[in-house]
């Protein structure tokens, strides 16, 4: 392969790729499943249900005609039809709690790479978020974890969930650039295939403890992606960052 | 006056209230004066012709029917008038001239107190702009000057300039928050105005050099707002920053 042209801006995948959202779920799950009296259920299989919802709902989103909503308002609405499938009724529970509970994607723990590794890849190039997560949620997660963003753009900038194209071209038109331009960073080979359909430049990071080490649901779109790291460090190396 | 609500965040005006746009302005217009061979021309003069009809444009905005362009769009606009105003066409001029003579707003000088006020205010409170300006010349200023936003919001994330509603009470929605949990910290009593007719709080910060010592434009708009400083720094001083 020649060598791609350098990007004029990286813009992050955050769940999976920059965060490790499923340890995190798992161990905030377990708090709140034992403090409703349900301590028994487990609380990674609880965080993957959570979660393939997430990835059902984002596929089908533009074809669904319904109109954008944060994705605080479809976990909220995920969580509570998980409670569901565990014969739980969320209408009993505490509304403090259940909002607790579903901030709990506002405060995923990073991966231990990514903090060096963005703010290395920081002084070279503008790193953004190009997250299906709202504002409110990847803002409270940045100051949490030091996540050094130079600004938080995706579906709620865009108004469209990834893979829908907008959520990619439009990003790449906020800032001000090219499709061409813009690189995606993320784990997951579907989203890079989306972002490549849209002319973008594409970095894989390979994350494979992200579903506790069973494999990735789209395992099927991987190509030659233009780079390929194990970690944010080894793509600002790649990058000379 | 009792003691103001604590905020949950604050959001910043730029021009003016951040950064010194017109010595900016003037030092790049000097030179792109003279290299057009119009080196008499006053930049100072030509700075607040150029800033002034922005003023008019954002009043009158939402009145004129005309969709939302961004400011990079509508600055060219003003930067051809107000030559064509002292008699140059700027459809003699070179494009590349003209482009990089526009993007000078993307390449705002800072306020001397302005990064260590930021910095000090976001160790206890995120710190996102609420300005006109688009997203790619924020993040332009921001990477050069150094302000450490925790988010870049305003005009294009809320698709209306202020001082239309939209602006204030969007980004409150979008960072989760009531509008009254917000509060603006500007140099413009107008635009403070606007935000304490939509709930807002409001934090004013005085810059009696934004227009060379002249007087500013909406001073009639002065009101008692809930914190008043002459720097950023003093600011967080009062906010215990």
């Amino acid at each position: 392969m020649s060598t791609p042209p350098f990007p004029k801006a990286l813009a992050f995948d955050v769940f999976g790729t920059v965060v490790d959202w499923r340890t995190s779920i798992t161990r905030e799950s377990a708090s709140f499943l034992a403090a409703i009296g349900h301590g028994t259920i487990d609380a990674a299989a609880f965080a993957d249900a959570w979660r393939a919802q997430y990835i059902a709902a984002m596929i089908g989103m533009r074809k669904s005609g319904r109109d954008f909503a944060v994705l605080d308002v479809l976990h909220r609405e995920m969580l509570e039809a998980a409670l569901r499938e565990r014969g739980i009724d969320p209408s009993g529970l505490d509304e403090g709690l259940l909002a607790d509970w579903n901030r709990a994607w506002h405060r995923l723990d990073p991966w231990p790479d990514a903090v060096e590794g963005l703010t290395r890849l920081k002084t070279r190039l503008p790193v953004v978020t190009l997250s299906n997560g709202n504002i409110a949620l990847l803002l409270e997660m940045a100051r949490r974890a030091g996540l050094p963003w130079d600004a938080i753009l995706g579906a709620e900038v865009s108004g469209a969930y990834k893979p829908d194209r907008r959520a990619y071209l439009h990003t790449a038109e906020v800032l001000g650039i090219a499709p061409g331009e813009l690189c995606l960073v993320a784990a997951h080979h579907g989203d890079l295939a989306a972002a490549r359909a849209c002319g973008l430049l594409t970095a894989y990071v390979d994350r494979p403890d992200e579903y506790g080490g069973a494999p990735a649901p789209d395992a099927h779109h991987e190509q030659a992606w233009e780079w390929s790291a194990a970690s944010l460090t080894e793509l600002a190396d790649q990058l000379g960052c």
